[in-house]
């Protein structure tokens, strides 16, 4: 008897962390459904890395999903804006994106939907974080509330769950974690503002919470190691 | 001194509701900032509908949003699955599309937020409806707490409304409202399954509530008059 997998969609930007929520969903025993978006964003090299990720299993589907958030303006993610560097603010960045997880979550769960999955992931940390208000877990708990009000899945009686493994890691948990589940971090791409070639510039917010986790867990970056040879 | 108008975001299908809620949003002040999805609709007449409405208030922008929610499938409204005519049931119908309005409101939020404005309108009844889930109070209520913890604009102490000036009313209560607010019923287009020339068919789901609404209320529809010549 073929036991029927259950279906998960996985949000995949190509960065670490949703890198390492893709081989945990993989090792749950999910029939993974990776969902990337090209929402505008400056760099290709996200996109890229992502579909090294899924290429790494076979089984895994990757759907890349057109919808350009940038023509509505308001991030350094996605217009010409600077990204800062080295800075230490407890604001929320310029390269806040607005309601970007929102966005990419109700797609997710469209597509969930249209598929019968009913379990969504999304790499989301809310403790070594750039602050964004839509990676922290009340706000993934209510984004859960509106899918199990607004589908008809979920009117005929069944749930919806968003999974949010990270959200409660540390970088180096995160780190140790991909490392158990043998990601190949060498193909993921993590920096708001790499050089033409994808090289990180090793010092937006996002690689320095990388380089933080990566030191604190003890371990040699390949993605860091390479740009710099 | 000029006063500055409040900016809103206006979700607009083209159908008869979403323009009564475009020209009753105008009429409460705001400065508008109509939201049109090509998202793989099979009816482009539904676009021109909504293009006509906001040409009618040279004041309002309007943007048309690409988003492909057919390349998921699972509805009657992007596939070639038969639209059901003439049906009396309690069971959501085939033309529901997952998650639609989760991913409508989701957009319309990154947009509103990019732009400053913290309200957002949409034309939702679960009165005369077709019973989709993403249409009742307890749905939008959901969605305007998603709001309201996943952004950088709430994060900083504002608030995002969901505005759903339809969401009580019957199908006769909004003609009667669109009739005040002088909608040209005209240029909107309701029918799930149009003729190619964008005739109504007058039998579905959709068409059905509209006659109920304009019946009941003791008018004359334009757009089905002019159809039948």
């Amino acid at each position: 008897m073929t036991v029927q997998k259950k279906k998960a969609v996985v949000l995949l930007s190509g960065g670490m962390d949703s890198s390492v929520v893709l081989a945990q969903a993989i090792s749950h025993g999910f029939e993974v459904f990776a969902l990337t978006f090209r929402y505008g964003q400056r760099h290709q090299v996200e996109i890229d890395a992502a579909c090294k990720q899924t290429a790494a299993f076979p089984a895994a589907r990757h759907t890349v999903f057109d919808l350009n958030l940038s023509q509505f303006g308001g991030s350094a993610l996605t217009t010409d804006m600077d990204v800062p560097k080295n800075v230490e603010s407890s604001d929320i960045p310029v390269t806040y994106v607005p309601a970007r997880n929102t966005v990419f979550l109700s797609v997710a769960l469209s597509y969930a939907e249209a598929i019968g999955a009913r379990d969504i992931f999304i790499g989301v940390s809310s403790v070594d974080y750039s602050g964004y208000p839509d990676c922290r877990p009340a706000f993934i708990e209510a984004f859960e509330q509106v899918a199990n009000l607004g589908t008809k899945a979920a009117d005929g009686g069944e749930r919806f769950r968003i999974h949010a493994p990270l959200i409660r890691l540390t970088k180096e948990e995160t780190v140790q974690l991909g490392n158990r589940l043998n990601v190949n971090f060498a193909n993921t791409h993590t920096c708001y503002d790499p050089a033409p070639n994808g090289t990180p510039c090793g010092e937006c917010d996002s690689c320095r919470l990388r380089i933080k986790g990566f030191t604190e867990a003890g371990l040699i970056d390949p993605a860091m190691t390479s740009s710099k040879e």
